[in-house]
């Protein structure tokens, strides 16, 4: 097939963003080696390099949370229908999107297996866990002493979808899930809040992907909380993604499932609950914050490899020495220390081509990719390419001075991906549409990707009739940002008098 | 109520092991905080002392997967059944213990909800993912240079149980299960072989269980596996408990799906497999192996806590200067290294007395524990409880020299602990048993807990018959253990001659 003319320049990702946004971004999750849809309708398979993202993700959730006093605990995979009931909101909020366990057994029939042992009760696959953990916090929880009650799971959970999305919309996807019992609503409210926080310095601070915090209006809270919180964070096509949620869940499970315990003050009381949680929906994310028209790019402090090495041997007689310099610069770099953990570098030693190995790497993110051969061996020096930087080409440094500076250049380089994306965020939030016709306009316009539309940030009611007249937009309200100016104004939608700024998108 | 007279001294666990076996049993789990059974029927809770003791566990074998090339990704929950009935054995050996979903939304019927939304083909929860994940292969391997494909996943799967029993066999539990492909059946038996020695290193090494290295006799294999090999390790009540198994897999799921490759040759061959796993099961075993009438013993390796430090205060003017000494205690530990991590140490500082801190950490099995109060803090020592040795009561040190000393400390109880369950497998193996008669003796007998029924080593035929006449003495043939000394002699259960050592015992 010959090449359009006035064809793009050649990139490593094909098509390009600008050229076809969604299948730009399943070919960088394929050419990442992130995840593939399976067989099975709607799930998904997290591969090597998105699975390795992902532990690092949750090592360093999974410090926080402990720090902040949270014990892992593993709850039951399935729930009897009768819990699932128990809370109004929460059961009508997800009875439509449920795997649903009827049998516990296989049977021949007329040479066909079918499902056989029907169960008294159908179990329900557990899409979040509030429920299940509730009826075991209502038995360990008695007295005041035993709360704050603090617990976390790492799980799978199943929300049946129709039209699953790679990581961002799979009917199987994996997530933590925190829960919380206290004595009060202050300390629950602080609770959820404080997780909140830690959503927004992980997602910002370690993934390099700014957020808007902010509440959710009523209408989009989670079923069977009192308020929802959120962290919102623009994708490079402008649409949001909630990209973590923290909610104060009142007393509307401790009454269901009957958590009580005995106050200090000697009475029976229901306890305030909790619950927060972020998913691999993060890896979907992480794409559409970093990734290019070559591929992923990974922030270092998430990257499995900070520094891959790639020996480039143009014959025999080069190979020993090339190798020998490659694995002993792969040990210096180890034993330097980035963001409070050894450098992981490593030599890519596959029987491959040296320029298929280094486009594999530009592909999957690496910060850092290194070429070696036989004269960078005899002049002492290293050939850096800069994942983040690559329309800068490729610079030579003298080995030494590469080593003992690659801690401060992964730090840079984490510092550059986040102020990118937040120059980003900040370009495509617009804050001066001030009535309907200019709100309507800004997101009716079909416009080229690079001027389509963000976020509006604008004056709101709050008034849940005026949500309905977006619907043929597309647009949500994201959040109610916690910082509020305040200021007297007139409702976006609906010109009435406002005073609360709101966060409408499109969102994923 | 009256203690009766001639009582047993008192104990943390009621009752004894000697007293009531199964019952000391579910009392350790309780009491040390490591899971209960849910209200979901034949599912557990993990609760936060057996998943940190199991996420060390993860830790430490995620390691050693990692060191011998394996890779780490995540593949579906839910099987189809199509993909599961492809090998005949595979599926005649899960079908009656399946979870399957057949129904993907509820609906309300008569104010009741119902499952509603039948799928087209049910879906089965994985009871292992040799399917799922040979289906994927089958699209990712196209050629030797594909070769090997090492990948393991972290994961929950389902097997139905009637009768479930904590930590040992529960509907839902967790587990790893590494899975294999390679171009020859040297390379996958190879591969089989050498994690079948890394389950042996690391539940002798880390968990300090010994245990006997076998291979299954055919009538006890892995449904679809050409070869299974185990670990075998003997509880407290001389039962064995199979504590890892690795399957050589031939090529019967390779044909099966059609994981095929271009050979070296050129020609298109189907790769031969392996899968090898360990589960939560492990959690049991520990309390089996290392349980006493106190409660649980940890091995310093996969301890939570090396060290708990529990402040003694007799009054409030004492309260600063001995949290003060405990603190700074607890950060001079924590900077010791014990096997190549920082010792893990923390002050207990509950709302609680001395003594119920103290029990409830002999009951959670914490290596060394620490009682601190203000002569201590004036003497600058330490006074010392070791778990492992409770028995010989208090003892006290000098601060610097304890802390000086506790990785070594350390080092020495994880050695004791292995060797005290050594020598308890060694006298509870017997191998002087030569005839039938002896041998229905042997395991008839119902003696007291001391002198009950472990492991019979001795000659067997192989004859599948002959082990149909063990069904009424419970027994089964555990393995047939690697080390053979290949003399002739005759079955142990039939006579005939054979020349085949089998490990015969009662298991769980």
């Amino acid at each position: 097939m010959n090449a359009p003319k006035n064809a793009a320049p050649k990139t490593a990702i094909s098509p390009t963003r600008a050229e076809n946004y969604a299948e730009w971004y399943q070919q960088i999750v394929r050419g990442a080696d992130m995840a593939e849809l399976s067989g099975v309708r709607g799930c998904m398979i997290i591969k090597p390099n998105g699975y390795g993202i992902w532990e690092l993700m949750q090592r360093d959730l999974d410090r926080r949370f402990k720090e902040t006093g949270h014990e892992n605990c593993y709850f039951p995979l399935f729930i009897p229908l009768s819990y699932f009931q128990k809370e109004a909101d929460h059961v009508e909020g997800f009875a439509k999107e449920m795997a649903v366990v009827t049998h516990h057994r296989l049977k021949a029939k007329d040479g066909v297996l079918v499902p056989d042992g029907e169960l008294e009760e159908p179990l329900i696959v557990r899409p979040t866990s509030e429920t299940v953990i509730g009826v075991a916090m209502a038995k360990w929880i008695k007295s005041y002493r035993d709360l704050p009650c603090l617990v976390n799971q790492w799980a799978n959970v199943v929300r049946w979808e129709m039209r699953p999305r790679l990581l961002l919309r799979t009917a199987e996807f994996l997530w933590q899930e925190g829960h919380t019992a206290h004595e009060t609503m202050e300390d629950a409210m602080a609770e959820a809040k404080r997780m909140h926080e830690i959503y927004r310095q992980f997602v910002e601070e370690v993934m390099a992907i700014p957020v808007v915090m902010g509440e959710k209006p009523a209408h989009e809270r989670f079923p069977g909380a009192v308020n929802s919180f959120s962290i919102e964070a623009m994708m490079l096509d402008g649409r949001a993604l909630q990209a973590g949620t923290s909610h104060y869940l009142g007393q509307n499970f401790s009454k269901a499932l009957n958590i009580q315990f005995q106050s200090r003050e000697g009475n029976l009381e229901n306890v305030h609950t909790t619950s927060w949680g972020v998913s691999t929906r993060l890896l979907g994310a992480l794409v559409m914050t970093h990734g290019d028209d070559n591929g992923l790019r990974v922030p270092p402090r998430i990257a499995p490899w900070h520094v891959v090495i790639v020996p480039v041997l143009r014959n025999d007689s080069d190979k020993d020495a090339v190798l020998a310099y490659c694995e002993s610069l792969r040990n210096e770099l180890n034993a330097q220390i980035f963001a409070g953990a050894p450098v992981r570098a490593k030599v890519d030693m596959r029987e491959i081509s040296g320029p298929d190995k280094k486009w594999d790497w530009v592909k999957k993110g690496a910060p850092l990719i290194l070429e070696i051969g036989p004269r960078d061996v005899e002049g002492g020096k290293v050939c850096i390419m800069r994942r983040n930087a690559l329309e800068k080409g490729k610079s030579f440094a003298l080995r030494a001075e590469f080593v003992s500076g690659v801690a401060d250049e992964l730090a840079s380089i984490q510092k550059d991906m986040f102020d990118q994306a937040l120059a980003f965020q900040k370009a495509r939030t617009v804050a001066d549409i001030k009535d309907r016709k200019a709100f309507d306009a800004y997101f009716a316009a079909e416009n080229a990707f690079e001027s389509g539309p963000g976020f509006v940030r604008a004056k709101w009611s709050g008034d849940p009739k005026s949500v309905e007249t977006l619907e043929a937009l597309g647009v949500t309200v994201r959040c109610i940002p916690l910082d509020q100016d305040g200021k007297e104004g007139t409702c976006v939608l609906t010109g009435a008098p406002a005073t609360m700024d709101a966060i409408f998108a499109r969102a994923y």
